[in-house]
């Protein structure tokens, strides 16, 4: 049963190269919450709930007990299944796994409250990780700014440029903060690329400046469903990044009327969502006296 | 008081460029755990520990907070400060940040729980953190095995060519296991770079491969404490990556007795520990006849 998720989600996007943009088929990666429940003497429940790419599934959920202390040899498993909970919607059945430990065998509670490696979703399924975001009263992000995309291709180096620690390390992930005309207000880095988004949003937060609702924030990497969501607690209407976004991070983009932008490298992008932010064309050339022009 | 903690860590390493090695001082992002604690009625306590670099702290602080939905305004705060705790060391303090409501405002508790962003981390400094480690039954890995820079170079190609799902999507972390001959054992792959690594050693744990003692982890970002950890856990003797290491997983691999490479690019290497593993100068010329040799 292991791996009949896909890896790979298909989107259409918009991909603007000087200036140009064409539609286009495209694969991201998957990204849906893996809940791993454990089972065994003295407790029996849910120990982490991660978001992951499906596939492999019962090897994340032994890896991840092993890597944690809660399992320390194979012995131990009695079984590993997907969850077969009739209440549970079908297709959210392949992202809840249970390792069943040996009759008999204890499992050590105090080791699942300390090391729980949750996230901010508890969903089983990314839509409901995306209702729950609604349900925590975040609203969709209102219309603008309209930006060019000269402006965003524009965005990368002025990062990079700003990036002090990260030209001495080459070990820290950034995320910037930029008004609609392109000028950097705040930079912000960590190890952790979650902790580079949370010190510049709460940087905003302390200066009294948000909802940051006419603002663009800039990552250095990829897009999870972690990120985005941070971004619109934040109210930001553009996320641009490096790399590839996830699946998930599409779908939040999505529903909370954000513009997602991936892969901005040189002048080249991929609009993902809220492409009509994006005015592409100002530059076209005058029409020729005398050629018709439609309205 | 923010900021005085240094984001960067000076450390001896070992570069090896087409198989000559030197010695150089080097800067690495420096990785802390940081205990968010938050207080107001009803609740008062920790809410999360994050691995981070030090330095905009309080922001940090506050922007989780705030991306967690556990406050929703700067009204909301009365205050933000490091520990002031007598009991603990003085050096631990500022990785503690203590999030004070105004007079009479609720923690909404069943968020707390609900949303733990805990890493595997409890500690509230990194040499806790390792001694946690210890302390759960984990042994410095044995000696062995030997193996040349010129092994070590033709990794990230052969991991590359493998990672199918990554040419098309361009968004997946990668984590390989091979063997101290170079040959490509299992790979896996996630938009968590921490999940593909679980997957690959819950692999090893079910084929019942575990510990892994005479074989190479390679993962295609960074490494953080959380990846060397895992890898500590599953007895893996050489970590590489293509990226950088934060201080935390130099610390960590030091003293779990593993091999840790860095920026694996092309025929160039960083060794941060271990490099007793890593044979240098095999293909050196063969001494002249009548040149005096030294042993």
């Amino acid at each position: 049963m292991e791996g009949r998720r896909a890896g790979k989600t298909k989107t259409r996007i918009k991909v603007i190269e000087g200036g140009v943009a064409r539609s286009r088929l495209d694969a991201v990666a998957t990204e849906e919450p893996l809940e791993i429940r454990l089972s065994g003497a003295g407790f029996s429940g849910r120990v982490a709930v991660t978001m992951r790419t499906p596939g492999s599934d019962y090897e994340l959920a032994a890896g991840f007990l092993f890597s944690e202390g809660l399992i320390t040899s194979l012995d131990q498993v009695a079984e590993i299944g997907y969850c077969v909970d009739r209440d549970i919607a079908q297709d959210q059945q392949y992202n809840v796994v249970t390792v069943d430990l040996r009759p008999h065998l204890a499992v050590d509670a105090s080791l699942v409250n300390r090391q729980f490696g949750m996230t901010s979703a508890c969903g089983v399924c990314g839509k409901e990780s995306l209702d729950q975001i609604e349900r925590r009263g975040i609203s969709p992000v209102p219309p603008g700014p309209l930006i060019t995309p000269e402006l965003l291709y524009s965005l990368p180096e002025k990062l990079r440029n700003a990036q002090g620690i990260f030209d001495a390390t080459g070990g820290l992930h950034a995320a910037g903060l930029f008004t609609a005309e392109g000028k950097l207000l705040a930079l912000r880095e960590d190890v952790g690329r979650h902790n580079a988004v949370d010190k510049l949003i709460g940087w905003a937060l302390l200066q009294g400046k948000l909802p940051l609702d006419d603002q663009i924030v800039m990552v250095s990497g990829r897009t999870s469903f972690e990120i985005a969501q941070k971004c619109a607690a934040a109210g930001v209407p553009i996320l641009c990044a490096v790399s590839a976004p996830s699946s998930l991070a599409i779908d939040l983009t999505k529903r909370f009327k954000m513009t997602l932008i991936g892969f901005l490298r040189g002048d080249r992008l991929n609009v993902y969502a809220g492409a009509e932010r994006i005015v592409v064309g100002e530059s076209s050339p005058e029409p020729i006296p005398g050629t018709p022009t439609w309205h």
